[in-house]
């Protein structure tokens, strides 16, 4: 027997302020739970917050139970409440029980979802499996803000492959270094501090062995409370000086050499000090030069669980990834500067569209003031394919 | 005697509302005025517009003026009535009379002013005037709007020389065209438009032989009720094409060519196809370069009464317009696109500086979007003194 007990009737103000506090528990789980979605989940009964939770790491309490807990643990009951949560519930056996069902044994009446969830798994399942257990369902609460949340679980989930956020920094003039070389820095503080946030939230960062070579860094967060992502290398025939920063710390912080060189003894050099290798099929620009084929790099980061990765790439490698097509979102940061001089490096490099009308397009979905810079948010208009 | 006579009182909500009017009129005499400013007048009586007017043209009537002149045609009195005026009057003889006389004639009782005037034949010189005769004036309403209105007058009369605003389209990745050199088109239908409105509003347009030889280019305004402004040309050897659009329509719109070269059998070719030649000092650049003093330049323009130049430099011309130091404004075009390529050109050529800390600095007056791309309006921190 089905018994439906109502809650207070709330207006959609209201219902909207506990789905922005559901999201703010999910960000908390920011950089711990890849390649999970963010989620975030509140009870409410009259009107009032009785238990709270948000998924805090990869195989761990999903948001659901962890806010179930919490409820317990204030002593409250969360029969006939009603829960906030920004994804759909689970309603699968993955590392932990399906979520419905903690929803419909403590008989909560109830659920307010944010997005849909697209895993295969689930796909509007968790939805119908509490409307079948008599469980009142209303979605699309806060839906663009839930969304956008989960950008990297949702495009992960779909194809298989990481999100690549593309990120580079330039003068208005468009350099990323003086015509010397010089670097240090274009952007202010503000820019640079949402960088190591970027970096948190991704498995992983991808530079070029170029960049390896040049600058020796550690691609690391810097982040007080931060993670850090795993470092892939794109390097092609296995360049990376084996004292780089990158390969000493690879006990550390994990690190990625991604070749197509297949030498073993070249290899071991950097497997002794704790570096992985990815052997990658190989392929050829324009000019006939050999690289890493980028398609077939993020089939295997993805096979390996890695949903996203930052690409602070140099001129050359973000060349190489658009062309090849593996770009989800590109961050431009502006700093309102100028450096001049036409051999100062440009951020975009590799051989280049010969004509205007062929250029890489893209959508705007976010322009915002960061500190003195300027940043723009945009997302290819279409996944251009590798030429 | 002086009488006073009070007009219905109004808020500050209707005080900005007859001001905004104003405004509008003001724009209305955009590209017509130069070099004067832009003035619009609004005449108010019992909460009422009974009269309007604008300075339409260089040489003939001033706002409040016209103002007047419009209410007498309407059959209405301006006895008794305010002044809305976005600039404060005049008190010279100049092309016309002092306005002051004419408010002060007319009987008006009370004067709204948006900006102060710093001319210094007036310089608060009408606001004292007008009291002295009775008149209340009320100063600064919505100064901020009226003194942005006006940013190429209040430049020009404060240093005599023309407001230079450097106007450029660059990718997303800062190219102005891709490795081939082709460029048409970067930016959508409304930049250029754009460009068109402020072809309009400056008094000259400026390009570089290179973009003469290039390009073959016309430079002018193609706005159906636009002015095309005239046409600068920096030629340092005078190498135009003498068969180029700017020379052979020069007796249409006025084209000056900048240059080093004395050589009066050369300039004749010029000056018989009705082009005007301004010669001007030479000065080297980095590279030990010969190139147009630009400072001399804009010297010489301001005499000529040139109170407004639209920099369409190539990456050199641009180059050396920042290193002299002549740039007010900059306005950056961005399209949301990607060309890629080393070798594709960036916007601001020249030498350039070594190091990222000795990069010309901007502060950013307006971020919007326009049409499908971004318009960036930001002025230099300091004037940069040329090296």
């Amino acid at each position: 027997m089905i018994i439906k007990r109502r809650c207070v009737k709330l207006n959609s103000s209201q219902t909207k302020q506990y789905m922005y506090r559901a999201l703010e528990l999910a960000k908390k789980g920011t950089g711990a739970v890849n390649p999970n979605p963010l989620v975030g989940a509140v009870l409410v009964k009259d009107n009032r917050i009785i238990g709270e939770g948000y998924h805090e790491k990869y195989g761990q309490l999903h948001a659901e139970r962890n806010a179930i807990a919490d409820c317990y643990r204030r002593g409250e009951n969360p029969a006939g409440a009603e829960l906030y949560v920004t994804l759909e519930p689970c309603c699968h056996y993955g590392k932990t029980p399906p979520c419905t069902e903690a929803i419909i044994e403590n008989k909560i009446v109830k659920v307010y979802v944010g997005s849909n969830d697209p895993n295969p798994l689930v796909d509007g399942g968790g939805i119908a499996v509490l409307r079948a257990h008599g469980i009142e369902v209303e979605t699309g609460i806060l839906k663009q803000e839930c969304d956008a949340l989960n950008e990297i679980f949702f495009h992960y989930i779909r194809t298989k492959r990481p999100f690549v956020l593309m990120k580079y920094a330039m003068t208005m003039d468009g350099k990323i270094a003086t015509v010397t070389g010089d670097s240090k820095w274009i952007t202010g503080e503000a820019a640079r501090r949402q960088v190591h946030e970027d970096r948190n939230r991704c498995a992983a960062i991808m530079a070029g062995v170029g960049t390896v070579i040049a600058d020796n860094p550690m691609l690391n967060c810097r982040l007080p409370e931060g993670h850090s992502p795993v470092r892939i290398i794109c390097d092609t025939s296995l360049r990376t000086p084996a004292d780089s920063l990158v390969v000493t710390t690879a006990k550390e912080i994990p690190t990625i050499l991604a070749t197509c060189c297949t030498d073993k003894e070249k290899q071991k050099v950097f497997t002794d000090k704790g570096c992985k290798i990815l052997e990658v099929s190989e392929t050829y620009d324009k000019n006939g030069k050999k690289q890493l084929d980028l398609q077939d790099l993020c089939k295997q980061l993805g096979e390996q669980k890695i949903d996203s990765v930052l690409l602070e790439g140099g001129a050359a490698l973000n060349g190489s990834a658009l062309q090849a097509g593996i770009v989800s979102c590109v961050q431009t940061y502006i700093a309102p500067k100028i450096f001049g001089g036409q051999e100062a490096k440009s951020p975009v490099g590799g051989s280049g569209v010969k004509l205007a009308c062929e250029a890489y397009e893209f959508e705007i979905k976010e322009i915002r003031r960061i500190g003195e810079d300027i940043l723009i948010r945009s997302v290819p208009k279409k996944i251009q394919e590798g030429v």
